[in-house]
C-alpha cells in the first residue's frame, strides 16, 4: 500500500509539473496536501503549502478533476473518495509553532514604542496600491521589524542608505523616522510615494531625499558605490532580480556592505531561488540569512484582476487574515563582489514584472 | 575629521586582517567598536560583532597595544584616549529588539508542552561534552525549536531522519519523543550519547535506533539515497562540510529532500560561509532559510583550555548569560543534486575541527 501512495505522489508531482510548467517534488505535493487538510481556505492553502500559487491552484484543478476534493461554500474538502485514495499516506495537519507575540519574526516591533505608534499613524495615509506598478504593501508591522533588524546588525546608523523601489512599503519612510542614517534616498516610479515621503521628510525635518525613477533604467553613474546598505522587494523574474537586487548591488561602496530584499514561495518555485543564490554568489556576495515568512502583505485591490484568483479553485477573495508572505534577505559583499548596472529597457520582449511562476502582478 | 575616522577604520582592518590571517572589512572593524560601546563582557562583544573569535581577540589585542581600550576588573572599556580618538564615529551601541517570550527565534518553544517537559527532564542527565569530540551542547530550547520549526515544514512526520554527530543536542532523542518520523537513525562517534538514546529509545518504546560511528570515514553504502530528511551541526572546517553537510545530502532519497545544520559567525567568518554557499549551489541545492541566532550554546567545561579563552584580552570565563549562538540553515534537493561521500581519513594532515578560523575546538 505505502508503494502506491509513493507513486500517487510521484504521478502527480510529474503531471503537476508538466501542466504548470514549473517543477515540484513528490514532497511539494504531499506538503499540498497536508495543507488542504489543515485549512479549508484556498488562501491559507497556498500559505502553508509554501509552493508557488499557480503550482498549488494547478494542484487544485487536477484534484477536483479526480474528485479527490470538492468546494462547498467556497471553501475547499476532502471528497470521501479523496480520504479514502489518501488513508495510507497518514496525512497529518502541518502545525503553526510561530511566537504569537512577535508573528513569528523574533523581532519584537513594539520595541521602540514612539517609532512604532508614529510610523502607524503616518502611513494610514498612504496611497492605494496599484496593478500598473505590481504594488502590494506590506504591513506597518513588518516595514518596522525590517527597520529593527537592520538596526541590530548596526546597519542604519550613520548609514547612507537606498530605496530601490517598493517605497509602497514606506521603508525608506521609517528608517528616517529613526532619526538614524546619514541619508536616505529612495527611488520608486510611483510619483505618489514620491510625494508622500518628500511632504513628511520636509514636515519632520527627515534625513530622506525621495525621486522618481524607473528602475529598468540603467542606474544615473552618480550613484554607484555610493551607499552602504540598500534595501528593495522586487518582482520575481530574473529580469527583476537583475534590476533590482544587482542594480542595488552595484551602489555599494566596498566590501563589507549590505544589501536587504524579499523573495516569495509564492511567485517563485525552489529552482528560481536556486538561480538567484547562483546568481549572488557569482557576484561575490554571502547570505547571512533568509529568514522565512518576515513579510506580511496587506490584501490588495486588484487581487481579482490577477491570474492567482481567475485560476483559483473556490474563486473567492481572501478575507483580512494574512496569506501572502515572503522571506526576506540579507547580503553581504565581498572583496571583488560586481556591479552590474544594466538597462533593460533594451531588452524588448522580456517581461519584467511577469513570468511563467509570477502569478500576482 | 569624518575623512581621519574612515582612514583609522580602514587601517585597523587591514592591520587585523593581516594578523589574523582573516579578512574583515572596515563595516567589521566598526561593529566591533560598537559592541565594546554596549557592553564590557568580553564574550558578548564577540556574540554582538558576529565576528570571528580570533578576529575579535586580535582586534581587542591591537585596540589594547594602542591604549584605545582598557581591561579593569575582567572588563573592557575604552580609554579616554579611546574615547577622543573615536569621537567623530559617533558610536551608537547595538540594540537588541528580539523577542524575549520566544528568545527571537519566532518559534514558542513550549508550543507542545509535554514534548517540553520530558524532554527537560531527560537532558538533564546527558552525558557532560568532550573536548577530544568538539562537543558543546544547544540549550534544551534550541533542540526543542529545531524540532518545531521542521514540523512546521512538514518536514518530521513519517520521515526517514538521519542524525550525522553532534548528538550532544539529543536532537535525534527529541524528534523521537514527537513519535512522529517513521525512522530515526542517529550516527555520532561518542558511546556514552549512543547508550544514552538506545536507553531511552527502549525505555519510551521510540522509532529511534543510535550507532557509533566516526563520520570522517565514509558512510556503509546501504546508507546513501535512504532518508527524507537530515540533521547535522558540523565544525567549521571545509573538511567538516564536506564530512558533515554533503555526506547528509549524499543520504537523501530523491530532488525535494531536506537537510539542516548549524553554522556561526565565531568560527567562520564571512569568506567561509561564501564557499560554504558555493559548495551548496554546486552541490545542487537550494538553501530555503538562515536564521540568525537559532541556535543558543550551553557554556562548555573545556573552554580554557581552548584558543578563544587563552588568546582573549580580559581573561575571564563567561559567566551563565549564553555568548555562543550559531545560524540555522534549511536546504532542499533539486533535480540533478550530487551525492559526495567521501573518507576524510584518506587527507592525512589536512585538519577536521580545526582550521585558522577557528578557536573553539
Amino acid at each position: 500500500m505505502e508503494k502506491e501512495v509513493k507513486n500517487l505522489l510521484l504521478d502527480l508531482s510529474q503531471l503537476i509539473s508538466q501542466k504548470s510548467r514549473i517543477w515540484i517534488s513528490p514532497y511539494g505535493v504531499e506538503k499540498i496536501l497536508r495543507a488542504i487538510k489543515t485549512t479549508s481556505d484556498q488562501w491559507m492553502i497556498i500559505r502553508i503549502s509554501e509552493e508557488p500559487i499557480n503550482v498549488v491552484n494547478k494542484t487544485l484543478e487536477i484534484l477536483l478533476e479526480r474528485k479527490i476534493v470538492k468546494v462547498k461554500n467556497e471553501k475547499i474538502y476532502f471528497t470521501k473518495r479523496g480520504r479514502e485514495i489518501l488513508k495510507d499516506i497518514n496525512l497529518e495537519k502541518i502545525v503553526k509553532p510561530e511566537c504569537r507575540k512577535c508573528e513569528g519574526r523574533g523581532i519584537n516591533f513594539k520595541f521602540d514604542s514612539k517609532l512604532y505608534s508614529t510610523f502607524l499613524e503616518i502611513q494610514k495615509k498612504r496611497p492605494k496600491p496599484l496593478k500598473k506598478y505590481d504594488q502590494g504593501n506590506v504591513t506597518p508591522q513588518t516595514t518596522i521589524a525590517r527597520v529593527l533588524l537592520a538596526m541590530s546588525h548596526g546597519d542604519i546608523e550613520n548609514k547612507e542608505i537606498l530605496i530601490l523601489g517598493a517605497e509602497d512599503d514606506l521603508l525608506g519612510l521609517a528608517l528616517a523616522l529613526t532619526k538614524k542614517p546619514k541619508k536616505i534616498l529612495v527611488l520608486d516610479i510611483d510619483k505618489r510615494l514620491i510625494d508622500f515621503d518628500n511632504y513628511w521628510a520636509e514636515k519632520l525635518k527627515l534625513n530622506l531625499k525621495a525621486e522618481v525613477f524607473d528602475l529598468r533604467r540603467k542606474l544615473p553613474k552618480d550613484l554607484i558605490g555610493k551607499f552602504d546598505v540598500f534595501f528593495t522587494d522586487p518582482s520575481e523574474t530574473v529580469q527583476s532580480i537583475k534590476g533590482f537586487i544587482l542594480k542595488g548591488i552595484a551602489t555599494l561602496k566596498s566590501p563589507g556592505c549590505v544589501g536587504y530584499f524579499g523573495f516569495t514561495f509564492k511567485d517563485s518555485s525552489l529552482k528560481k531561488w536556486y538561480i538567484l543564490q547562483k546568481i549572488l554568489n557569482n557576484s561575490k556576495v554571502v547570505i547571512t540569512e533568509i529568514l522565512r515568512e518576515f513579510n506580511f502583505y496587506e490584501n490588495w485591490p486588484y487581487l481579482e484582476e490577477t491570474k492567482s484568483f481567475k485560476e483559483s479553485a473556490a474563486e473567492k477573495l481572501p478575507d483580512k487574515t494574512i496569506w501572502y508572505t515572503s522571506n526576506w534577505y540579507r547580503l553581504v559583499t565581498l572583496p571583488g563582489f560586481k556591479r552590474i548596472n544594466i538597462d533593460l529597457l533594451k531588452y524588448k520582449g522580456k517581461k519584467f514584472y511577469n513570468d511563467i511562476e509570477n502569478s500576482t502582478s
